[in-house]
């Protein structure tokens, strides 16, 4: 079973709690196919996304894009930009470090994550964006 | 087939070699279910511990920590720590950067990495914690 | 289904784009299984080689390696040189970082990538390398 969602976010690092968004999925498929065990894989197509877990609140919505400007700051001079005359050669650094894929188990139809842990879709790049992530569960 | 571990570590990025708990896990897997080809999701449940593999030796387990003390800082001001007057912005920061999920292979009943890499699970907290990781076999 | 594949590269970050080696590996999965859809599970064998997507063109090859470069100096004194009496613990730290393990979807016999995200793998270590790719098919 497979979907796609889309979320619209701001740049440099605005991100989005799609964890109910995945608690749905799971139990859509739970009900769906008689099986209460598996993966869910979230993955963020497109080169300026990326995927992580992260206590979602307001404080570290901040902090993680302040990070990731210090290690790729976004004023410094990108070879991508000789390439394409663009701007977001720091967005491509950072989501590629990150990644754009995480595998999040599920088990008696309940995704096993922390109290405090959330699913997010962050945009690294340099504008507002309508952001892509395939939802899909793969078999225990 | 699923099974929880649990791993106490010293704060700061102190990490712990579990890849011969991810072989037993594997060789029980192969004996009852009679399959040899899968892979292994190691996830760590918490929003301040990482998974991910490494050389695992006293070098590196030092060397890892301090890099990612130079990425985000203790020292410095997190707007985490207003939202719940805690300390550990830095760490959430590590931790959401290297990630919560890997995906081992095993084939042949083998897992397959290389001589000198390891699976390890690191706490990026500031405080000692028991850290929880969920292993669980993926269908090839 | 698994196969492995070797990619010979230059060191401290040089980096190829694996994504063809990926589409026909699910092609022939979906002609000999008559299965369209699943994951990819592509994990880098060894501890100073990466993998993730990116934008594969000639500019972030260079603003890739040159940030990492930033986040974890080759001229530091790393710990894990007196380990071993090796140069590389730069390289280890890096690929720690990015991580060795990536999942692509497919759906319909195609794999699920933005039009500028290819799959890459990323050699890390300070000397050219043979890196060992396994890629593995993981059921939906």
């Amino acid at each position: 079973m497979i979907r796609e969602i889309e979320v619209e976010l701001d740049g440099f690092g605005d991100m989005a709690d799609i964890t109910e968004e995945l608690r749905k999925f799971v139990d859509e498929y739970v009900e769906r196919m008689g099986i209460d065990e598996g993966a869910v894989l979230v993955f963020n197509i497109g080169s300026t996304g990326a995927v992580t877990t992260i206590e979602y609140e307001p404080g570290l919505k901040k902090d993680l894009p302040r990070i990731m400007e210090k290690i790729a700051p976004y004023g410094e001079d990108y070879e991508h930009h000789r390439t394409w005359g663009d701007d977001n050669g720091s967005g491509h650094v950072r989501a590629s470090i990150i990644g754009p894929s995480l595998l999040v188990p599920f088990v008696n139809g309940r995704l096993i994550l922390g109290r405090w842990q959330q699913v997010v879709i962050i945009n690294f790049d340099t504008r507002r964006r309508k952001r892509r992530v395939l939802l899909q569960i793969l078999r225990a």
